[in-house]
């Protein structure tokens, strides 16, 4: 039989075999020979350290699921698949529309599975985007993503110097796949998305020239696939299933949040120099506003979540002070606390900390201290911490803060509800992305606080005001520096996080790399075009040119964040399209250009929105700069040439970034103007 | 039912499954939960660069052959393997006893079975050694074992310096396991050996408690098992099996191998200086004795198997001259031959190169330089090539030369026999060794002839003259310095190659590796208990402190070789033992002191000997070492005292190596007597 339960689902015969259509996609293809799930046993050894995880699996069992039996129900195709002719079926899907997606559920029905693989049917000639936010390679067809939540790695790249030493002194090194935020979830060229809902440790692999191979250490609940016209529509059709970022305040248009530690006069006197330079500054941050420690792998903060008096004397005034100057306050916080403090002291004795398997209290640790895992499996112990969000951070004034971490869940950890750890593990970030949420949106400060998270996972997409691209090295390496923040921000605005953001100048400096001037400027250059502007100190800001380093870094930090505020009509624009319709901020030239073929594997440049196009210089001494551009009219920002596309070389100098806008904006006013500033 | 073929083979039934008893030690353990045999199907990608082979294996099936169905037939139990009920077998199982020894055949059943994984019995506290030449762990308990030959690595460490530049720039870093000589034939402390006869890719895991996983890229021939009452017994029972080493060559006693380079005038000059300072000479090794050419690795040879007249004037007739005065000339060969040269030409000519799959001559990268592959499964080219090492090498007048290489045959090869690639690669060492052995055979010179060789596979046993360590980086690495010798010198003599020396001083310079005067000092007083002393001026010579580098040194080298000639009745005897019986020169502690369970990890001591214990300095900047002394009466050589054993630290200047003797070894005498050289 051929068969159709509707015309969005048909199935087709095949010799030996079917496939299945959704839209007249062929989605997923089975015969006995080439079978579209294979089931198995293993024994994985996870080993974390510091957030780093070591992950082996001993597969014990792969077995093919040959054989299909399919039933046409009413509304729905059944189909049992057995591992042998006659025996009882090992997994049951049910394949449906449901909210017009096409939904295949799996039903258990055999024990002993704990590893299962679905193919999903391929073109040679399709590329995959996002599996959350990817550092180092932005197609990711040709490779695999294992995906878990995890330190993303220092140097991420095992030929670099960085890395090898990163790995040999803390295995920290990290690889292309290491990330904050994984997830489960790709689009196809083929415009389709593809979303698997589990929380269990998953690789996908695109390296088959037939199929996507999607390995899941659980049988996933189910696989939904939804279809588009267009890229943009099928941006819109993820993020109504993930949920959307709500706008960003409206302060934050106003100038750069500058990240400055060390205490009320340092950040004051910081601040009146900026000021006096005429940088527009929206808003202080000041990680340290609860304290800090020495460790060796740089100044740290005390991981005890309220304010320091000793640290920041008068620091309740001065935030009523600063704001009447227009000028917010931010600071940190994470969901870890740590020994020596007292919500420490009080989640102990409540019993709000996750346990050892024997029972004691699980101290993680984080590089020379120790910390607590707040155990959000508990409601009381998340209500709980929710509570200190409100009390010690927006009820004593802050405007935002960094809501850092997330990843660390160790899998031997025991939870208050039972679950797995190891299926928790990449559930923690949404989770704590949650907590931060309904913090600000119960203290009703949704729109007016601004906290900016890394990690994530499925889901975490409504929770998480604005992503920031995790702890980049201050050098140029195309996996761990300035470049990687670009496919970042792109892979997550595929699956519905479109508002990125990174730590101008970077943040990691170890094993010898130090932040230069001139990276400090490019990274300044390239944040003025995305919808938040944010330095940080770096972990050793004695080893960072920081943004007062010297007059003539003062003056371009003043230069940029006018042309940033200049933007602003035209930025918060594309952040309402991201709130209302899910079209990320800094999109993939493919998304408005896509019957061009050159753009698919384009991942350091971007549209800034529709009519803005990026190309940030990610490379040391460099004057001029190569730019592809898709046909259209494109207005170089700085000398006002225009092109109508094709790869050309435009002057780069620092501070002139190649920027292009289209000649028929509506906004190409406001774009032409900023040559003068 | 509980069965028994006769009193060596029983088989005892469990819960669903059985046991399978070889001399009363359980060796196979299968039940439908734990079967001892998994079958499964990959697509592997082999990609080879400078014989450093990256190897990865996308498994697609692994399926437990749960069902089993024994038949006791006259004179074995046959086996059959399913895996599901009621189906065709997968596996048919031959396990009888064969020339005493217990043989499982293995009778492929079924197309599609490309894998295979074998579970030996084991107990929790067992250890296992042999596997070919392991450079870095002789006890392989604990580790997965990939049995592939290959160049061994430089560093093969991922932690270190060499290892990760040699990685980035080469992919030649290596690890753990990286070997010019696998072999897939491992002994047990449970006091039996097992051996699976095949070529193909195998890699042996012993790291679970409870079995050992032997897994093969193809349905292996067979495996063999036997046992005995002490490890003594059992290498004579493996060499029985694999064949023994002839004895070495009288004149080999009579002083150290000079590796010199640089043409005649060069060695002669170098020659005078040794005797000069009374260095014990009884060979010149000049691998350049054919030519030379220079890249970035080094000096490299020409490959081109004759005499170099112009970098060697006069070469045959000094050959006489030096024999007259007890100094052999050795040279070099390997089974490439240079697209230069005029052995390629004839090679070419005659058919007898390897080709690509196009049918065109197949050249290897080797550095900067490229080579044909003479295509030894053609009987004629392998002639051909043995009638050249008669005539360039043996009739010109060589009596020996470095055997080298062997470990590159490419996998996408086409052979003349139109055998997979794949499965001749690890046949390949044995070959070469054959070939050697042949032609020094028919030329009735062995016991003469001295040649030596790195790589190594099943079978290269009773063809190899002599085993050399490889190629050991310049320094003081565990993984790839002088130490690694010492377990690659045990773990190839557990499986019959008894007769092992290496590079004194050592060979790879690169990536800022020079050799000092103190490791080429300690690397002499090691080797000086060995049953060869032979030198190598290392890939850079410049970089490497060599044997005339100062005064001291010479001496230094007159006194060891004096010590050396002055052990020569000792050592011919247990070169003798090893012909006779295959118990090898350098034998791990647990050989003789089996009761002692401290001596089962002890890798960088070795007996040397039933009644030497040498226990090398490997590490810099030492002036005393700890040695560890099974229980008996030893005597420290260079001091006279005596101990009885346990961890004693004794003085250690260099020339004075840290070797006991047996108090009460029939060699006293001689043994005494070297603490006044």
């Amino acid at each position: 039989m051929n068969a159709a339960i509707n015309q969005h689902l048909e199935l087709n015969l095949l010799n030996e075999g079917f496939e299945i259509l959704f839209n007249q996609k062929v989605l997923l293809r089975h015969t006995a020979q080439q079978p579209m799930i294979y089931v198995g046993y293993g024994e994985e050894t996870i080993k974390m350290y510091r957030g780093n995880f070591d992950i082996k699996d001993y597969l014990i069992e792969r077995i093919p699921l040959r054989f299909a039996k399919v039933d046409e129900l009413e509304s729905e195709f059944q189909i049992e698949l057995a591992k042998f002719q006659e025996s009882y079926p090992s997994i049951i899907l049910s394949v449906k529309i449901e909210d017009s997606r096409l939904k295949v559920e799996f039903k258990q029905n055999e024990n002993q599975i704990n590893r299962v693989w679905i193919r999903i049917a391929a073109d040679q000639e399709e590329k995959v985007y996002g599996c959350g936010e990817q550092l180092s390679y932005f197609n990711l067809r040709g490779r695999n993503f294992p995906l878990w939540t995890s330190e993303p790695g220092v140097g991420r790249n095992k030929k670099t110097y960085t890395t090898w030493q990163a790995d040999v002194k803390d295995q920290a090194g990290g690889d292309y796949y290491n990330t904050n935020f994984p997830q489960p979830t790709f689009i196809s060229t083929r415009k389709y998305f593809c979303h698997m809902e589990t929380t269990a440790y998953a690789d996908f692999d695109f390296r088959s020239p037939d199929f996507h191979e999607l390995q899941v250490w659980e049988i996933p609940k189910y696989i939904l696939f939804d279809t588009a016209e267009s890229y943009v529509e099928l941006v819109e059709k993820i993020t109504s299933l993930f949920g959307r970022q709500p706008e960003l305040p409206e302060w934050v248009y106003n100038g750069i949040i500058l990240g400055i530690q060390g205490g009320t006069k340092v950040v004051e006197e910081k601040l009146d120099k900026a000021l006096e330079y005429g940088i527009k500054v929206s808003g202080l941050w000041c990680q340290d506003w609860q304290g800090k420690r020495v460790t060796s792998f740089g100044r740290r903060l005390m991981w005890n979540w309220q304010w320091s008096e000793n640290d920041y004397p008068e620091l309740d005034k001065k935030i009523l002070e600063w704001k009447k100057r227009g000028i917010r306050f931010l600071g940190y916080i994470n969901p870890y606390v740590a020994v020596e403090g007292n919500l420490y002291k009080e989640a102990y004795e409540k019993g709000y900390l996750a346990l050892t398997e024997q029972g004691d209290v699980y101290t993680v640790d984080f590089g020379e201290f120790y910390c607590g895992v707040v155990d959000f499996t508990n409601k009381e112990a998340a209500d709980w911490y929710k509570q200190v969000i409100k009390e010690n951070l927006i009820e004593f004034g802050l405007d935002g803060w960094m809501a850092d971490f997330g990843e660390y869940l160790p899998t031997d950890v025991k939870l208050y509800n039972g679950a797995d750890a190891k299926l928790m593990h990449n559930a923690w970030p949404t989770e704590w992305a949650k907590i931060n949420y309904e913090a600000v949106s119960e203290s009703n400060k949704l729109g007016e606080i601004l906290y900016f998270m890394r990690a994530g996972f499925t889901g975490v997409q409504k929770y998480n005001t604005l992503l920031w691209g995790g702890d980049q090295s201050v050098n140029w390496s195309l996996d761990d520096g300035l470049a990687s923040v670009i496919p970042a921000a792109l892979s997550a605005g595929m699956i519905g996080c479109g508002l990125h953001h990174s730590d101008i100048g970077g943040y990691t400096s170890l094993h010898g790399n130090k932040r230069s001037k001139e990276l400090l400027l490019r990274w300044v250059d390239f944040s003025t075009f995305t919808p938040v502007m944010r330095t940080h100190e770096g972990n050793r800001p004695d080893d960072c040119f920081q943004f007062d380093g010297d007059d003539e870094t003062l003056k371009h930090f003043a230069r940029m964040t006018t042309i940033f505020v200049t933007l602003k009509p035209y930025t918060k624009s594309l952040v309402k399209e991201n709130a209302e319709r899910g079209i990320p901020v800094q999109r993939p030239l493919f998304m408005h250009y896509e019957e061009d073929p050159n753009v698919y594997d384009i991942q350091y440049q971007y549209l800034y929105g529709k009519d803005l196009l990026v190309a940030p210089v990610h490379q040391e001494n460099q004057t001029d700069w190569e730019v592809y551009l898709p046909e259209d009219e494109w207005v170089h920002v700085w000398s006002g040439k225009t092109y109508n596309g094709g790869t050309v070389t435009v002057e780069a100098p620092i501070g002139y970034p190649p920027v292009f806008y289209r000649k028929h904006s509506e906004w190409k006013d406001l774009f032409a103007g900023l040559a003068s500033i």
